[in-house]
């Protein structure tokens, strides 16, 4: 019985357990009792966190990650850390920028703090060149690394993705059926995870008998360089009928941009984001986005890193389908 | 010269000078030659990072902050590490929660982790009952304290904060001068923030002569959950012609209700959201929302550390001034 157990009998979703577990302010009184009697009649100790700590022994897991103002990796940061909490365990994060150096320094200091177990948040930390993450092998040497939705091969390594490719192939090629037969891929940036997403897409248009060329962009920036990138690629003359992208900041610029030159949405032109961040319902029209099952990766990391310290087997990858969620920015049914 | 001078000379953000250190690619070739430049130009050194890592002592701040899934929050923790970085300190953050146990555990973490300073991320630190407090000031023997947006007296305590009371004071009564004389004000929890701005909005409708009641609401849960609590206001015979909230993501539920019942914005409701956080450009029509200076506050914090370390004289409070950003969903001029 875990904390995703009690959500599903609750019928309430596993933030607001969380927030009843950690007296949150922000739940009301109705939804507490209710979680708490679920929890009461299934005989669930939310309490375990006291365990490890002020018995001496401190247990606390070493967590890195690019970027905390980044959504995708704050959330991943938030669900590991309620996770490791519940399981007993205390977290501490370095956030280590996109430079490889600075992420060698943080593992070095994360290590050099005696923590029982390294995760690493996102796929920024899987270099191209081999020999850049010998510091993740070595680290391998000394204690369990988690993976959260990157792979990496190696001894003591253990992967959790979502299957990315898979997810905007679909996408790609339920649009094309669909009649957009005129699709581009905006990216921000060729990490392992945006590697997989435009792979994907360029193999939905390929078996359509599309040309690739001019068809995947990168777009850095902020919401208006991305607008901006958008105008000046329609001012140029191309056309497009279909945005797919490769997070749901990138997307919300692209619905900046359609709506902004008059395209209607979805009929003259589809959009589709991913990670499926809260940002896809605050946007107009609400934004349909790939559900990469960012909070499944962290539940199941963090679950394996329990059995992998209780000496249990456990599988070096483990990889998640995507969901895509349908929403006003495309036309599926 | 620091990254703030920098970011003036080149007329670029500030978030871009730090993309530009760090290597990121969210970040064009032209802009990074431009940074880079104005870089050399001052003789701005940025690899001072490099100074206190892999040399034997690890100069490591210790910083708490309740939930990093909170954009505010997660946006304060991405600016202090930064600057510490650029500083040559590493930095390593617990998530507490909102329980007082489960922040005093990780008060004790951080400081067995020998760190050389606490720094405590938003007002849910300072807890209503002065007994409550004691770990924070008891920390305060031991390190500088540094408190983001909140205030507490004590020793080795130092507070950067924004004048929050006054920023909803002030737009509170623009907006009744404006005509917009049935206002209500959202919040999430009366932290020491929360109530500054609930007490500016009091204050501003007692000095117009309007009845508090029923004015002031607490709003919990998701997007979902606000617009619901406004349907159910509505519903029961209550209007209202602005709705003045303590984060953007209440406002931006706001938005949705008012679209929803067909209300129009800023004619018929004004909407003031809180945090100026960039989902509010994200939604439509874009919201008006005060800035309270979280970045200039991080900036400040970190300064005033490491003038803590040089043993220079340094305040105990600095209090900074909010700025009202005007976007669609209000008239002013």
């Amino acid at each position: 019985m875990n904390i995703y157990d009690i959500s599903k009998k609750a019928g309430v979703s596993i933030a607001t357990v969380s927030r009843v577990l950690n007296d949150s302010p922000r739940v009301s009184e109705k939804t507490r009792d209710k979680v708490l009697s679920v929890m009461e009649q299934n005989s669930y100790t939310p309490n375990v966190y006291a365990r490890g700590l002020g018995l001496g022994s401190m247990n606390t897991i070493g967590i890195l990650c690019a970027d905390s103002s980044d959504i995708y990796l704050a959330n991943a940061v938030y669900y590991l850390e309620r996770d490791l909490r519940q399981h007993g365990y205390s977290s501490i994060l370095c956030c280590t920028g996109y430079e490889l150096e600075s992420k060698q320094n943080c593992m070095k200091l994360l290590l050099s703090k005696r923590t029982d177990a390294i995760i690493l948040v996102g796929s920024t930390f899987i270099e191209k060149r081999a020999e850049h993450n010998n510091y993740i092998l070595e680290a391998g040497m000394e204690v369990p690394v988690m993976l959260i939705n990157g792979y990496l091969e190696g001894s003591n390594l253990y992967c959790s993705l979502c299957d990315e490719h898979q997810a905007v192939y679909d996408v790609t090629s339920r649009l094309l059926n669909q009649g957009f037969d005129n699709p581009i891929h905006l990216y921000r940036a060729l990490s392992y995870s945006g590697l997989q997403k435009k792979e994907g897409f360029l193999q939905a248009i390929s078996e359509k008998g599309l040309n690739p060329q001019d068809r995947v962009h990168e777009c850095s920036g902020d919401m208006d360089d991305v607008i901006d990138f958008l105008d000046s690629l329609y001012d140029s003359g191309k056309r497009f009928n279909a945005i797919i992208t490769s997070n749901d900041e990138l997307a919300i610029g692209a619905i900046k941009f359609a709506r902004a030159k008059g395209l209607r949405i979805p009929e003259g032109i589809s959009i589709v984001g991913h990670n499926n961040s809260k940002l896809a319902r605050y946007c107009e029209p609400e934004l349909t986005s790939i559900d990469n099952k960012l909070e499944m990766i962290c539940i199941h990391t963090v679950t394996t890193l329990m059995r992998i310290f209780d000496n249990k087997n456990v599988a070096n990858k483990t990889m998640f389908s995507a969901e895509l969620i349908k929403r006003q920015t495309t036309s599926f049914n």
